[in-house]
This record gives structure tokens, sequence and C-alpha cells, in this order.
């Protein structure tokens, strides 16, 4: 079990104490769940009265609040309790397997300093690993893939031929990256494979969730910008561009060829079909549908998406369409008694 | 092939035999494809036309028909089919291959009495496994992680470090449970990984369908309750906790720290939105975007979901909107020409 | 790298040379990218614009455009770049493994010749594999599946047993097939599995994507018709069939029991329901959700769907509804005062 004072985890974080410095913490918890020994967090205004409640011996707050726990002010309360969850609880440990006898590595593949390569993964021809990756059991790396330095490759991961992967990239389980792009001739009433050349690029500081699919572009090839996450479950079509610093909600999907700018927050389940750009700093809702482009800063919900304040009131409005027409009818019929006059 | 006597299968399910009860039954089919040897059932009233035409040599029914097959009453017609199932077919038999030498297992882990390790698993420091286990190849047992008794983890299925897993579960091929929740502090502009430290607790009798995500908590545990069943490619949020006995269909996805009751069914391809309680015994169709907390015992439909009968009569109203406009638009006029006299 | 003369391509692919036949073309590109040395095409006449503009050495189209490019003349262009695209690059060549001492095959399998077996694929007992069929690492064969001939199942595809594939099926990574059903019969309160006693068919020049989850059947057996393409993360439920020549776009899910005819198109996202047919070259847009039976040659759109151009029409009309219920009340209180008068 680790253990801070207070004061140790302020210095971190760069905030100040209101309370006893010396207070020692172990371990993060949330506002509800935090008991002794634990700190937590304010991030969100609207969770203020509970810190009022909380049993935590500190909480990380933006400004000063009222409670009996002792408080840590800083600047950016969730980023600060980001840094005491490191500090506390440190990143996973990884194995250290060396590169494991019972892993299959190409003659013809370079291997960074200080990896471990577990048993059953797999390294290809001309392939060339950095330094200080963890490949975990069941990754495939393709022919002549590149990856940087520490990255991570959970159970199952599967590199294709030929993609980039950058430094410090994480690629969590059963996720494929570079399999071949949804792309058929359909000719007299048969869909023909055309060869997928592009390939998928994975820039440094991505992570890519559990289960998901990003396909290899048809020509041009597939992008996901340098620091971008992407959750669970979520696919990217063949030839899209994501921008860097990107976060793509699990369940999401991004047809072919379409761009995405850079702080893009993709909600979860939303569709953006193909072929469309969506600027810097669009914020998705979950669920929506985009079907056009989308400017710079848009906020935009529903399916078809539009502009989220007003796709909050119109939507909810879906359910009064019985009502509308009742009251329709009811008015054509006094409409003609009028008439009638 | 197996061969029962329809009155052994009575036997079996409890049920009471009109008609032939020495009829040799040898397989189960459906109401429309049963033939000789073969048992059907009706559960659902307006199949009952059908089984006048069937030509299944027996029928389970909850009531006595009118047909010319052989019948067998009894209180829950669907769930007697699945005991003759059962009793018919068995369920899958695993080989029984022992614990193979080219699965690779820790040292410092625990194997049970009886299990089965197929080539290229991995169990992991300090992984305990109960007894009758079926691990299948390409399956991953992270450090730490307990399994219990008569478990059943299908090719390539991926259980990270430290989850806690219990007796009779089934983990379908290429599932991920305990990978990352999507936990990011972003501060000016980057975002941070949180360390994921909470686990997934997978209770007895849960299954888990093929590709599905099922995030570890951040700082509390993701739980699926006992026996509750999630299809495949279903997405599970970090700190969301399902009830026991709930069904959720394919492709559904529940954010994280959301509640749901006990017995709720959530339809395929349902989104749930993060921070909310869905209470006991709740339906939601197929598609429904769940965005506010449900009551107790709720059916709910739509997206946005609401009641659903209310949804059923308004959404399909979205295709009048056209004629909505057109009719307003009349009676604007027809109320200005009013007016003018 | 490659290198064709235009007239060897327009040779290849049955068109007519415009321009200098002796260009030579080395790649293939995009309309917006291709350079020297390139050749593009156009098939949606909505680009034709760009043709004007390319810096491409040529350009397939249907008819003779005003280009500075050379161009070939041909009745299907994309077709025809399909073949381009194969003469220049080919399709992915697989590595030579033959079969690996590390594969875990079984002594009661059958391969056929020429096969390439990768490192810690498992092909299970009474498993036939056919010719020239390449199975990359982590690919799991149950008992007693057949491959056909010329099949590629990249790394992590898992086939459960039983399953029967055609000749020159693709399964792409991390991909399912043949897993349980989602079948349980609920007995108070508790879910009770049904054993999942059929099996799932891919007919020959079917395309699995990477992960992607193609259920068994119940009782009757899950089929995808010949030539059908399922893209990436695609559900299919138990005893669904899906016919010939069919396009499934990511992360589309059908539900079990449902029967798709030949040359549909079910767009990205889309939700079949169970138990409904679905006719002939039905083309379902992106995102609908079907809930009936769609008669052949039907176009559909929306959630639920309905006519692809009523629903263009009235889906964008949703959010006009705050604008409809004012208008409402001020056509009310304006006959309200027409009646006092």
């Amino acid at each position: 079990m680790p253990q801070k004072t207070l004061q140790e985890i302020a210095d971190h974080v760069g905030g100040v104490v209101i309370g006893d410095p010396s207070v020692i913490i172990e371990s993060a918890s949330t506002l509800d769940c935090a008991g002794a020994g634990q700190i937590t967090f304010l991030s969100n205004p609207k969770y203020a009265p509970r810190v009022k409640e909380t049993r935590a011996a500190a909480v990380l707050v933006k400004e000063e609040v009222e409670t009996s726990a002792a408080q840590i002010v800083t600047e950016d309360p969730y980023y600060a309790f980001m840094q005491a969850v490191v500090l506390l609880h440190g990143h996973r440990e990884h194995p250290r397997t060396g590169i494991n006898k019972r892993a299959d590595i190409s003659e013809l593949a370079k291997i960074g300093q200080n990896c471990n390569i577990h048993p059953f993964a797999v390294v290809s021809e001309n392939a060339v690993i950095g330094d200080n990756c963890q490949l975990y059991s069941g990754v495939f790396i393709g022919d002549n893939v590149t990856l940087g330095d520490d990255c991570i490759l959970y159970p199952n991961a599967v590199i294709y031929d030929g993609c980039r992967v950058g430094d410090r990239v994480i690629v969590q389980s059963n996720a494929s990256v570079g399999q071949d792009g949804f792309g058929f001739a359909t000719h007299k009433g048969e869909h023909h494979k055309i060869p997928q050349i592009g390939i998928v690029i994975l820039e440094d500081d991505v992570e890519i969730g559990s289960n998901s699919v990003i396909e290899r572009g048809t020509l041009d090839n597939t992008v996901i910008g340098k620091g971008s996450k992407v959750g669970d479950a979520v696919a990217i079509g063949h030839g899209t561009k994501i921008g860097p610093h990107c976060l793509l909600v699990p369940q999401a999907g991004i047809s072919g060829s379409t761009e995405l700018g850079h702080h893009c927050v993709i909600g979860g389940q939303v569709g953006v079909v193909g072929h469309i750009k969506v600027g810097n700093r669009v914020t998705v809702g979950a669920r929506a549908a985009v079907i056009n482009n989308v400017p710079d800063g848009a906020t935009i919900l529903g399916s078809p998406a539009i502009e989220a304040n007003k796709a909050k009131r119109a939507y909810v409005l879906i359910e009064t369409l019985p009502d509308i027409r009742k009251k329709l009818k009811r008015l054509d019929k006094e409409i003609n008694k009028l008439k009638d006059k």
C-alpha cells in the first residue's frame, strides 16, 4: 500500500493544502465512496453539496469549499486527481518476460531494447519494434509494420501488414488495426474485392480500445491523429482521418474517407457518414447521426444531427405528435364551423 | 442419435402426454421445420394455427390444442423445450485435453481439478482457476484473476489482471473483460490516462457474448450480476453495475457508472447514458436511447426513450410531419381569410 | 514497383484509350491525390469537374471527358479500376509458412494441399481444410468444421465446432463465427441456456469483417449466402439467413430468424428486428431501424424505417417541432378570438 502525506500530494499536483498537511493518504476514490485514508475530487460544481458529506480524508477542489475533509486547492482538480491516482496507484506494471521463447519472431524483424514479448505473440517479416514495447500473448504484428517506443499491445490485438504505429501507443485486447477496408466493385451483381493498398497510421500517444476496428485505406491511408483516444468497439472506415486529440466514445462509427479535425469529442454509438468533413473542436452527442459537414466548434445532437440546443428542444417533442395530430383535427373542425357561419 | 420415448421426455420435463407415449423422439426442431421423430413447442399463442399443420411427432403445449401430433401439456412449454433439447442433444462437450503442454501456465498460478487448458492459452501469475474449467486456445487470464468452478472460456477470450469470475461463467470467443475504462483527464488540450484501478466482477452463472467489451472500473468495480446474460458485441462502461438476471441483447451499450436493477431486458443496439439508475424489471426496446433514470417495471422505447405504448404511437407519426406542416399552412390561410371577413 | 503501359491496362480491362497508349502507369490513386504515373477513375458524375483538375496520368471513364489526362473509356469504370488495382498492386501475398510446427493440428483433422497454417493456429478433431487455405496465428477451427479451398482466415478468427465454410471465403481478424446464439428459456426468474444445435454456413466467396459476430442457430442454421460481404463489427443473430450477394456495412445488426433476400445493401449501424422477411434488392440506409417485412426492391431509411424519399422529407422536420407547437398555439388563440366575435 502506497502512503503519501497530503503535502506530498499537493506538491506533486501543484496545489495548496487547506487543513492538516500531514494526513496520510493511501488511495483514491469517488466522492461517494471515499473514506479514511482516501483522497477524492470535485470537478463538477453540481456535486458540491456531496463534498460536505464526504467521509474522504481529503478533496481536490478548484476553490475552497465547506467540508470537514482536508482540501487541496488546485487549478484543474480532475487533472490533479489523475496525477494523484498515478502517484498512489501507478499505471499497470507489465510482466518482465523479455522476448519469450514461445513467441514467434521473424528473423527478419528488428526488436528494440528492453521489450517484453509474451508467449504466442507473433512478429512478422521486416517488422520493426521500438524500445520498451509490451506485446502480450496472441498479439499479431504483420509484415513491415513499424512500432515506435513504449507501445503496449494487449492480448490478441492485431496489426496488419505495413501499418505504422507511433510512440506510446496503446492497443487494447482483441482490437483490429489495418484489416481490409470494406471496398468492393459491384459488377453484374457480384462484388469484387478491391485490394486495399493503403495502411493505418496510429500517431504518437494514440489509444485504441478493445475490439475496435480500424480499416486500412483503399488507396489513401487511414490516420488516427496524435493523442487521440478511441474507446472500445469503435469502427473507423477506410481512408478516414481522425485529427489529433480527439475522443471517440465506445461503439461510435466513422465511415470511410471522412475527416475529423482536432479536439473533437464523438459520443457513444454516434454514426458519421463517409466523405464528409467535421471541423475542429466539434462535439457530437451520444447516438447522433452526422450526415453533413460540421463547422468548427459546433455541438450537435440527434439523428439526423442538428445544433445541440435545438435538438434538445425538438427531439423530446416527438412524443407529442399524437397530441399535435389531435389538435390539428380539432382546429380544422372549428375552422369549418366558423366558415359555415 | 439419441432416442427417447415421448413418455420419457414428459417425465423429464414434468408434463402429461396426450397421444401415444411410446412415440420415439430423436431430436428437437421448430414448429415449421419439425418432422417425423422430432419434438417442437408452442409458447406464443400467435403461432397456435401452425400447430395444426405441423408434421412434428410431438408438441410441447401449455393447454391441449387441436393437432394430429402427440402433445405434452406442461406449465412452461418453452422451458420444457429447453429441458428436452438438453436431454436429446446435450450441451457442447469439451475436448479433454487436460493441461496441455503448449499452454503457458505461470508457476505461481493455481489450477483446480479436472480442467482442460488448451494449447496457446495463458494463465498468468497468481491467477486462481477453479475446478472443471475449460480454457480454449488463445484465452488470456491476467495476473491475480480468480475463476470459480465450471467456467468455460472460448477461444481468444481475454480476462485482464485482477478480475473476479464466479462459478459456471461462460465467456464466448474474442470477448474482452477488464480492459481499461475510457477515462482521461483533459488538460491543456491533451488527454491523460487515468489508471483504472477497479476490476470487473462477473458473478455466478453470467454469460458474456463473443466480442463483447466489459471495461474495468476507474476507482469502483464494474459488476455483472448473478445469472445475467450479455449478448455479442455489447459494450459495458467502467464502474457500471448490472443487476442479477438481466438480459442484454447484442450490440447494446451501457455507459459508465450506470446501475441496472435485476431482471432488466435491454434490447439490441440500445444505448444507456452514464451515471443513471435503471430500476428492476425494466424492459428497454431495441435501439432505444435511455437518457434518464427509469423507474421499476417500466417498459420504454424510442430515441429518446419514453413509455413504450406512447412511443409506439408517437414515433410512427414522424413520417406525417410533411403533412402536418402542409395542414398548418392551410389552416393559417383559412384563419386569415376568416379574419379578413 | 509494377509498370504497365496504358494500353496494357486498357487491354486488361477491356477499354479504349484516348491519348497516349504508351504512358507508363505504376500505381492507382484517387481523383484528388493521383499524380504522375498514376491511374484513377470517375464513376460518380458528381465528381466530373475534378477530372479537369486531376494531375493523374490517366483516368478510367464511362464517356470521354474534358481533361488533360489520358483516358480509358470503359463500360464500368469502377470495376475496371478494381481490375487495374489488382493488375498493378495485386492482392495481399501470404507468407509461405507451410504447416508450421507450432500450429496445433489434430491428428484427426484433414488438411488440403498447399495450405499455410501459422504458429499458434488450432485445427481441431475431424475438421477438414481444403486446398490453398491460409490460417494465420491464433485462428481457431473447431471440431468437425469444414473449410473449402482458397480460404483466408486472418489472425485470431474463430470458427466454432461444426460450421461449414465454402470456397474462397475470407474471415478477417478477431471475427467470431458460430458462437452460441443468444437463446435462453426464462423460468422462475432465471435464464436457462438452450443448447444451440444449429451451425453457421458461410457459402462460397463470403467475406466476414474483423470483430464481426455470427451466431450459430438454435435449431435451424444461420446462413450467409454466396458472395455476400459482411463488414466489421456486424452482428448476425441465430438462425438468420442472409441471401447471396448482399453487402452489410460495418456495425449493422440483424436479429435472429430474419431472412434477407439477394442483393440487399444494409447500411452502417442499421438494426433489423428478428423474425421478419426482407425481400430481394432491398437497400436500407445507414442507421435505419427495420421493424417490419420489406418488399422486394424497396429503399428504406429512418428509425423506424420507411420509404427513403418519404424519410428524407420527414426526419429533417423533427427540428421544426418547437415551431409547429408554437404555431398550433397561435392558431388556437386566433380561432378562439374569431369564435368570440
